[in-house]
């Protein structure tokens, strides 16, 4: 193999890719990235085996390719090389005894590579079917959700996000058991249904990566993995075994009591009484709606003191005494992904899960369990 | 005690002297912050042992005292409260009971307060001469040496800088005996004999604070402690015991060859010759100057590769083959330190101390002790 390439264009689908390199990868081959120039283009491929992605570069201009082949260099310090060179071209070039040689003005790195052949095969199959998206709302849907998912491996289910289809409608939901994150959206056409469950972490990644807002994605869901293509890039994972849990009755749809907020005042109101909370981590703040329609928000440490913020809704349905505690990282987690300047509060009983949702953000909807307090 | 102050004229004292403030410190008390409203001003004191810390706050229209006395507050804690007010004033008021209650809007924290009898006495003392300099020399005499101190405690002397005056000049030095830096400066008039090792910590720390380039810092050497007077703070730090070893013998004054480079081409060079050095935390690179004048800078790791870098100097003094090893670590940290855009490497022998120097950067030496190479 031998080619010639641009840097910033090499380095900018390197750091693509190296969403899918890990320190720790289930082979030693994979902490490798495995090069192939072919035809006219260079694939850059990485992988976890959660994760795979693959970048074609085809540019006339800043790419030339003077010798098909394949190498699998070490990643970690082939990105290295290429962040700290600032030639504007880089050439790369195999030799025997399987050494890679970049040359970049008076620069010459000789790079033990992995062997080719120990490389997994792995394969990027479209499905039949492919839902189509913009990058936008698929951002929205991953950032709005995945904070939700469980992080303990106790339930691996919990750990992946829910995909499901039924009709011209999609419904994204997140759950560790404590609070729950739902978003869906309604296509212009119908799709076949879907069932998948994508691990948490994946979208996280897939949603680093995707930077152009009116780009469209294609989403290939197959049986056992789950398959995106935005732009040059192939971003692939695998799909969590299993049955979501039915989360549709967890919602309450009748509320004995609604209070309206200014998203960033309430905020701020929980970032302050929740100060002292950290320090035994249960993170635990009380909310106290009073007959006068105002809102007490405090919390006590023995240790260190209290704290009690007074706040004036916008609106309160109902003039009466009503007091709930909740996990207060749960309840700002929730808070943050809103976009509306104003959300409602929305409370069943006092230790019955209450909803929060916002004017403008449309289909989603954001429940948390109150914590019983003596 | 009662006071009301400006929210950000608190903040930015807080922080000030929130340097002086350390997780473990060897009283429970000293993780607090002791507030003393007396007269027309605030004292704000913050104390480690090794650095204490105090700022006067004197602002008639930001600052209004109701009641004098005195308070410990859990430092971290207040710190916190203040940075998430969004208030423009708070009032700070003292209770029975030693619970502090601090008010802004509607807001209101009640904090357990440390028993004031229990503050250690901090005594700020003027010596009988003190050493005035401006800002900007003092930052560029601590940015200049202090990387090179000592980070083990094994020689504790070496974690200090050496402060050394003779007439009219003064000569700041570290070493941890691989590498030394030196700096001088000459003052317009001749000062008593100081000899004082500070630790490099606590100049660091007086680094951080020290915003105003133009100001003047009143510096007063005691034989325990040191006092740095800068604008409303005063900034104290115990000295380190002991006799600094005689340096001045280290530094050769003859040397055999001198290469003159663009200090950033260096820089990049050296650390992309270094990629692959840090897996055995060696860091060695070799550097080769050839009979033709060329450079070659380069490492060599069995398990990833090697590394050579060409570079052209801008001088070399001598057309004579020689090689030299030393650790890429060191001559960075040394090179990042020059203002100047050329720097020229003096050496004397391939196992003897080389020394970096830079046209622009007056009174200051850099010296590196080399590596033996087989």
């Amino acid at each position: 193999m031998k080619i010639l390439i641009n840097r910033d264009l090499l380095f900018f689908n390197l750091n693509n890719i190296s969403r899918a390199l890990s320190t720790k990868p289930p082979m030693p081959v994979l902490t490798g990235i495995k090069i192939e120039a072919r035809g006219n283009a260079v694939y850059l491929t990485a992988s976890n085996n959660e994760i795979s992605i693959q970048t074609v570069i085809k540019d006339k201009k800043r790419l030339q390719i003077e010798e098909d082949g394949i190498v699998v260099v070490p990643g970690k310090y082939f990105i290295e090389i290429v962040k700290k060179i600032e030639a504007k071209e880089i050439d790369i070039s195999t030799f025997e005894n399987n050494v890679v040689k970049i040359v970049a003005d008076r620069s010459l790195f000789s790079l033990n590579a992995y062997d080719k052949d120990d490389y997994p095969i792995i394969s990027f199959n479209d499905s039949d079917v492919a839902i189509t998206m913009d990058v936008l709302n698929l951002k929205q849907l991953i950032k709005k959700t995945t904070f939700a998912a469980s992080l303990s491996e106790s339930r691996v289910i919990l750990t992946g996000i829910s995909f499901a289809t039924e009709g011209p409608k999609m419904e994204v939901v997140a759950t560790d058991s404590y609070r729950l994150a739902k978003k869906f959206m309604v296509f212009e056409k119908e799709y076949p249904s879907i069932r998948a469950i994508i691990p948490s972490r994946s979208l996280d990644e897939l949603h680093r990566i995707m930077d152009a807002p009116d780009e469209n994605v294609e989403i290939h869901f197959s049986p056992l993995k789950v398959l995106f293509k935005y732009k040059n890039v192939l971003f692939q994972s695998r799909l969590i075994d299993g049955k979501y849990p039915d989360t549709s009755n967890l919602i309450p749809t009748e509320f004995h009591l609604s209070v309206k907020f200014n998203k960033n005042e309430l905020i701020a109101a929980i970032e302050r009484a929740s100060l002292f909370t950290t320090i035994d981590s249960t993170n635990i703040v009380k909310m106290k709606v009073n007959s006068d329609k105002t809102v007490e928000i405090s919390s006590t440490n023995n240790e260190i003191g209290a704290v009690k913020e007074e706040l004036v809704p916008l609106e309160c349905s109902d003039p009466l005494n009503f007091e709930i505690a909740f996990s207060a990282k749960y309840f700002l987690d929730a808070l943050r992904v809103f976009d509306s300047n104003e959300v409602s509060i929305h409370f069943t009983g006092e230790i019955k899960p209450f909803v929060i949702t916002g004017f403008y953000d449309v289909n989603l909807t954001q429940l948390i369990l109150p914590v019983r307090i003596s």
